[in-house]
């Protein structure tokens, strides 16, 4: 029904997460009849680009155009403190915030028994080596609260303890601005073991 | 915060229509960590075959790879019908349903003063000179019923009129299956006015 060139482009934009058979073909239609050519090249040239030049910082696996990627670059970090993340997109979401100011590395994911992830596919021998040649005082793990990521921070901790670094982890417990009455049992159940003495 | 090559690709996602920032990130962020060349290049060279081979058919102006559409192409379709649509999209809504054998004709779009397209923006000629070569019985306008749609209607029917043409537009009414609490006012006269008598 569609001329080969339509369906192709309904297909690739299928590769999307949560881009089904509708979405591409909005998709598809708003870039034949209301993009320009110059709109339509800088789409396909980015995403080349991107393949092109994007690749893992050699020290700490984030996402870069160049060998070191931004903030391994830059010397004027607290060199005290490596946030350990499960992927670039953390590195993003807490540079956001501006609230940390130290290093970063990244794991290749978190370590998941039913994705068939084990513990040497992070490659901690990466993160082993760097601790090794550098002198921080605290490693934070700073991957998400769950089943995955509960095991990855055991793992890291084992690994970790005994070369004389305080290990931490993110607190766990109630978002602010939250509904009691939404917040799930493991949740609360964190809230209360991480309970703070404030008087 | 992203390297170039990161942003321009998520600016570039920012072109779709209903992608804000957040999910324009989300999207890049599955192609540079979530597929491989493979899908990459398939996207971006969807892209750019769909620009250097969508054409406008020089007889029905729909999409195509050729000059002449799979339809107009098609000599076993029913040369007694002609069926006004607004743009590409209906044709393929049309299509899927297999209700209607006969052939097409591609507006450029509603008249609508609001965003200034105007009567002669549509172009009416190519359609005039297209009855004038053939022996069309019946013209049926299926825009949609709305404001734009029946400008439209109103003004082909002046056009047309007076070349000896039955002339039709596609009923206005309840859907099937709808609530009747949910119809709206407009709809329900529609529906009201064109009641078919039934014994």
């Amino acid at each position: 029904m569609y001329p080969k060139s339509v369906n192709n482009l309904i297909e690739a934009f299928k590769y999307f997460p949560g881009v089904g058979e509708k979405t591409a073909e909005r998709m598809a239609f708003h870039v034949i009849l209301n993009m320009d050519d110059i709109q339509r090249d800088f789409i396909a040239n980015s995403i080349i680009q991107v393949k092109e030049k994007i690749k893992r910082c050699k020290c700490c696996n984030n996402i870069s155009e160049n060998d070191l990627c931004y903030i391994c670059s830059d010397n004027l970090r607290n060199p005290d403190y490596l946030c350990i993340v499960e992927d670039p997109k953390s590195v993003i979401s807490i540079e956001k915030q501006g609230i940390f100011n130290g290093y970063y590395h990244v794991l290749n994911g978190l370590i998941s028994t039913l994705d068939g992830i084990n513990p040497e596919d992070i490659r901690l021998d990466k993160l082993i080596e760097r601790i090794n040649q550098n002198n921080f005082k605290e490693i934070i793990i700073a991957v998400k609260p769950c089943l995955e990521g509960e095991m990855t921070a055991l793992y890291i901790n084992s690994v970790l303890s005994g070369m004389g670094l305080v290990i931490s982890r993110l607190a766990s417990g109630i978002p602010m601005g939250a509904d009691m009455e939404y917040i799930d049992a493991i949740t609360l159940e964190k809230a209360f073991d991480n309970r703070k003495k404030i008087s």
